[in-house]
C-alpha cells in the first residue's frame, strides 16, 4: 500500500514534469518560429538591398565615364579656342 | 501487486517520455542558437551593407553635380567661342 502511494506519487511528478516539458517545447517553438520568418525578411531586405546598392554602383561608373568624357572635351575645347585666338592674333597683327 | 505493476510500467513510460522531450529541447535550444547566431551576422551584413550604399549614394550624388557643372561649362565654352569667332568674322570682313 506504501509503495503503491509512493509509486502514485512519483508518476504525478513525472507527468507534472512532462507538462512543464511540454510547456518549454511549446515556447521554444514559438520563439523560433519568430526568428524564422524576421530572418526570412531580414534575408530578403538583405538581397534587395544588395541589388539596388550594385545598381546604384553601375550608375556611379556611368557617370564617373561621362565626368571623364566631359573634362576630355573642356581640355579640346580649350585648346581649340586658344589656337583660334593665337591665329587671330597672328592674323590681325 | 497488479496494481504495483502497472504503477511502474507507466512510471517507466513517464520516464522515457521525459527523456524524449528533454531531448527535443536540447535540439530546439541548439537550432535556435544557430539561427540566432545566423540571424546576428544577417543584420550585422545588412547594417555594413546599409552604411556602404549610403556612402555611394552621396559620391553618386557628388558626381552628378560635377557633371552638371562641367555641362554648364562646356556651353559657355561654346558660347564664348562662338561669339569670338563671328567678332573675328566681322572684323575681318
Amino acid at each position: 500500500m506504501v509503495q503503491n502511494a509512493q509509486l502514485d506519487n512519483e508518476k504525478s511528478a513525472l507527468t507534472y514534469q512532462v507538462e512543464l516539458l511540454k510547456d518549454k517545447i511549446e515556447d521554444l517553438e514559438e520563439t523560433l518560429s519568430l526568428l524564422q520568418r524576421e530572418h526570412r525578411d531580414k534575408c530578403r531586405d538583405f538581397e534587395n538591398l544588395k541589388r539596388l546598392s550594385n545598381q546604384i554602383k553601375e550608375e556611379l561608373e556611368y557617370y564617373k565615364a561621362q565626368l571623364h568624357e566631359r573634362e576630355e572635351l573642356i581640355k579640346v575645347l580649350d585648346c581649340e579656342f586658344l589656337t583660334f585666338v593665337c591665329c587671330y592674333l597672328l592674323c590681325t597683327k
